[in-house]
């Protein structure tokens, strides 16, 4: 069946309420009953909730062959959480093992050896790369592969569509009855927001950390009455690896002149204003919006309300010159942001589900007012791919692309026209990760263009000297360089399905051949 | 059936699994299934949820006879939003309305009249006085009260024995999409603990604030992700009785002879070290506990790890003073805990639900050193009463007495033994409200009695010169000075059920004839 990104949908994928998707809000204002763990009640005194080992855990809470367990990413390309826990449940002999994480870096190389023995036969993940997404890419997991984006992930677990059995949660500092924290310790990653569902909605929850602190370990994001035991470990993570140095913007003359051409668009456009609120991605262009924005702030003496996402150096550097009220964080990329939740009042944790979930009462994305993406790929219709790399393998993260696109007033995608030899607008993304619907100004190296059903956004922009084209000229610009894209050697076999936020299937991504 | 306190319960209150009450953990480490609410889902950009009045929000929701409502009591006597909605829902001609409220007070005396007309049909408190104490103890409400603790009314909504159709939440201050805070505005209560659990298992969340503050309200108590509508009136409360003056020691020589008692009873036992917790009722003597501990903390040279509970100027002053590393907070007594929540940033809100709750994995309670707390009587079974008065009619509240005294290590009950003409120690105290094997030591202006479950209590204690007497003792000399209290003329009909913090009957309120 086609979806409305024109998309054929396998009928066979369309089994327990499962529907294509139908258009961003076609869920909007509908009533859905929330589901609720199964959770151990604890009346009497308690002094500690500390076992000795992992292995020590996986016995307390019963585990069992046919789990599903849950993972964050906040340690990122540092991670010992995932690889460790993973190792341990399989040395114990079990099998038919779901992972269901928020993101999967090129740390977790390891879970590709349980894809292919067979050991992990599900995964749930917003990100996939390295050797795994290679092994999903050629039909290695038993099942297909569900990916999400962040909000999407949390409406899954609120939803019951992932019903997590053991949550283990890596955490920087807790205390001995799991009041647990993203702050200080030695693998500070400044939040914790990912874990925020997985805390609430898991049956069991364990943490796991490297620097036990005195009790009550206050504030908290992980509350003690969502965890049943904590494990004490000498390393959850590499400290380089979880947060780096401060994020520089790019030098790239083609980045800075995207960057400068994006603060253009916003300039020109009726919601900057005083009191407009902002959220950039963390690739190069994108990030180095942030210098072209500072000059116009000051210019037209006005500042942003309030920043959003997935934060650096750049967001930090707003805020403390007074060009922005606050910062809403769910997750620390640099030591600068680390610092900055630590120590600037106007700096808040928020949860997953503030930020993004498409199914509470409005996560913070519904009220943005710009976000500016990255794109591996966007084609004539707008949609934007993040998953799948050139060769049709999977290596990306649709992460908070889909939410922040659907949430703000003004969604904006950059993109050099052409990576090496790949045209990025094309006539059909592999995989649609965003709808275009969502997405409203495209610019690129060679122009930018206007989503046809911004009218108003195209009429405030021709006012402009900005180098307007429509996405078709974008596109054959690009193939008179690079040549029309060869179709990719796909098999029928579907090794992943591309959620929507709400939870219809918005593509499938199918098992690619080999590379011969 | 008799329940473990030897309460007589009626067999046709034993209906939909209600227990009787059979000891403090007969339910730790059982495992159970949440409930959770229907909510409506918001996928799209939104830029306000604000309704211009009450009854907007009234009909948004979809208001419907035999609904359940529900309130929190942080605006104490000062509360005008109790009233407000209600006189609105019953002008617009609802029936059958259930209120399940955190607290009533003696301002919410228009309560009665709806009871008495038949429009309220159900009430589940903690606390209740004025005259819906009276109504309902007179049989004027058409289904039993149901009387809970503050962690047992978390419990009791965690496990869908409330369900709360819409949830009116008082918030001081609010932005457009409902982030609130206890904290600023006209009608500043510091915290907003008591709603937590409200806003999120409520089907619908109306906040109701008259100081509408910018987008966004950082830090929040209640998420713009749990609300559904933001109303703007002009008072939500009288500030001077939401927070009163500093709360002041009392000067009766009676009731600091047992601060001091109770204070040394302390010092005399294992658990008074470096890093203890401890937490203290608002009553006179307790609160007094606080003034004698300060000498004994630093004779010792140590200092508590966190204070806990309802807070108040003494709290506050042993947190400046560094004897306490930080305070947990559930609800301000005072301005000066006000204050301090707000600009200390030692002095941490927490969530009912983390204060006390039964059914999460462990509230702060269950880590609670010591707890003092106040009696209406006490018996020689060391059970408790905070809920009827001499007269056999209800106006206490269970409040945390329960959970603190259930979690506590060392539970210390301090009364004098008599008050006007009525013995507080006696032989039967009308009603359970605490069950006696959760009180460690009673501390009166006649002796010191240990619950005989305590040797080793006991023991330490012989070893001090503090005035030593069995419970019995006490009894016998509060009857020699007041004599023997006659039976009070309750009728069978049961106006009442006192819930155990873990759902089970401890006891039950018969109605009562009138005064002839």
């Amino acid at each position: 069946m086609k979806n409305a990104v024109n998309r054929e949908i396998p009928d066979e994928l369309l089994v327990d309420g499962r529907e294509v998707f139908q258009g961003s809000n076609y869920k909007d204002n509908t009533r859905y009953t929330k589901v609720a763990p199964s959770v151990k009640m604890r009346t009497a005194h308690i002094d500690s909730k500390v076992l000795p080992t992992i292995r020590d855990a996986i016995k307390a809470v019963g585990f069992k062959d046919g789990m599903t367990v849950s993972f964050h990413h906040h340690f990122r390309n540092g991670d010992y959480v995932v690889n460790m826990v993973m190792k341990e449940i399989v040395e114990m002999g079990f099998k038919d093992i779901t992972i269901a994480c928020s993101s999967l870096s090129s740390s977790h190389d390891l879970i590709a050896d349980y894809i292919e023995d067979g050991t992990v036969i599900g995964l749930q993940t917003s990100g996939i790369r390295g050797k795994v997404g290679e092994a999903v890419s050629h039909g290695k997991l038993k099942t297909p592969a569900i990916l999400r984006s962040h909000g999407g992930r949390v409406r899954a677990i609120e939803q019951g569509e992932v019903h997590i059995d053991v949550a283990f949660i890596g955490a920087p500092t807790a205390d001995c009855l799991g009041n647990s924290s993203g702050k200080g310790g030695k693998s500070d990653c400044g939040v914790l927001a990912y874990a925020d569902a997985d805390a609430r909605y898991a049956d069991n929850v364990v943490i796991i950390t490297d620097t036990l602190v005195d009790y009550p370990n206050m504030p908290a994001s992980i509350s003690q009455t969502d965890v049943d035991y904590v494990v004490v470990v000498d390393e959850i993570g590499n400290p380089k690896k979880i947060a780096s140095e401060a994020a520089r913007f790019s030098k790239d003359p083609r980045d800075l002149l995207m960057a400068e051409h994006c603060a253009k668009v916003m300039e020109a456009t009726p919601y900057f204003k005083d009191g407009f609120s902002f959220q950039t991605g963390a690739g190069g262009p994108s990030l180095a919006v942030n210098r072209f924005l500072e000059p116009l702030l000051i210019k037209y003496g006005i500042k942003m309300s309030w920043i959003c996402g997935g934060i650096s150096a750049p967001s930090v550097d707003l805020l403390n010159k007074g060009l922005a009220e606050c910062i809403v964080d769910t997750q620390d990329f640099d030591t600068v942001a680390v610092d900055s939740v630590h120590n600037n009042p106007k700096h808040f944790e928020i949860s997953t589900s503030e930020y993004a979930s498409p199914s509470n009462r409005s996560a913070f994305v519904n009220k943005l007012d710009y976000v500016i993406l990255a794109a591996l790929e966007i084609d004539t219709d707008f949609n934007v791919n993040v998953i799948t790399g050139s060769d049709g393998v999977l290596r990306g993260a649709p992460g908070g692309h889909p939410d922040t696109a659907a949430g703000a007033k003004c969604c904006i995608v950059v993109t050099p026209l052409i990576r090496g030899r790949m045209a990025t607008v094309c006539e059909n993304v592999v995989t649609v990760t965003t709808p275009g619907e969502c997405v409203d100004v495209l610019v690129t190296d060679y122009g930018i263009a206007v989503n046809p059903k911004r009218q108003d956004l195209l009429e405030a922009l021709q006012k402009t000297k900005l180098p307007l084209k429509t996405v078709e000229e974008l596109k054959d610009i690009a193939y008179s360089i690079v040549g029309t894209p060869d179709p990719l050697p796909f098999k029928e076999r579907v090794v992943a399905i591309m959620e929507a936020r709400d939870g219809t299937v918005l593509d499938v991504v199918r098992e690619i051949d080999a590379i011969k």
